[in-house]
């Protein structure tokens, strides 16, 4: 993974809880729909097949009930260190026919908690500014910020 | 990875060659060059960094001096066993913006040589017509048998 700064975002946050317990939040489903997205949207199913070439779909539904179904990928799986996951593929390393992203979280020790780290690659800039303007760093922050909260309180 | 005969294709040939040589001849570059395309189409470079995530690039010159540039990356990679790459994601995972298909070779043990098995999915079954459109069973059944020859001679 190199990151290009004209191509691509990233986001980190230190928290208070150990990797396994962040680790935690993102592989129980019941815990992953309590922070992934932004309050009022929520996670209205989760699928994720935690392996190389695993299914990784989540379903969204927003407030009037529009409904956002991505079905990706994961390549990488790193037990309470890494993830790595694609929407150009989707499971069983099927192409989509098109990706806007691949996306590695690190879940690295420090301080007694975890640095979360997010780095999102896309295909040129023109995909990067596109995440943007869809808000990406109010969004992901967000996020960030209540699964700090979620996993602080395990 | 997941056949569906609506989307995918497939091609597989009896190989004299053990699978340590098969692979031999996918691994080193001079050796790559002599059979991935059927003549008189030639790879002029090849450039593979054989580990997921890892570079998979091949140029190709036509007869009258066109040139076709495709980079991929790895995404699995088990020494003389199998070999998973696909023109969705370039080197580091990062998107291509587009995507065609998603190859699976593996190398299996048999008879004292290789069953040589290719499997390629596409996002749909527009993608497989148009896959045998460019002449899949022919193209690709004469790479396997220059490949079975030149593996062969080694």
């Amino acid at each position: 993974m190199t990151f290009n700064p004209e191509t691509d975002l990233s986001i980190e946050r230190q928290m208070a809880a150990a990797p396994d317990t962040v680790w935690r939040c993102w592989t129980d489903p019941d815990l992953f729909k309590q922070w992934f997205v932004p309050k009022p949207v929520e996670v209205s199913a989760v699928e994720h097949d935690f392996r190389a070439g695993g299914i990784s779909r989540v379903v969204m539904t927003l407030p009037g009930g529009k409904v956002m179904d991505t079905t990706g990928c994961f390549l990488e799986v790193e037990t309470a260190a890494k993830l790595v996951w694609t929407d150009a593929l989707g499971p069983g390393y099927r192409p989509n026919g098109s990706g806007f992203m691949t996306v590695t979280i690190e879940f690295l020790p420090k301080d007694g908690g975890t640095l979360y780290r997010a780095t999102v690659l896309h295909a040129d800039a023109k995909g990067k500014a596109q995440h943007e303007g869809m808000g990406f760093h109010d969004g992901w922050g967000t996020t960030l910020r209540q699964l700090d909260d979620l996993s602080a309180a395990l």
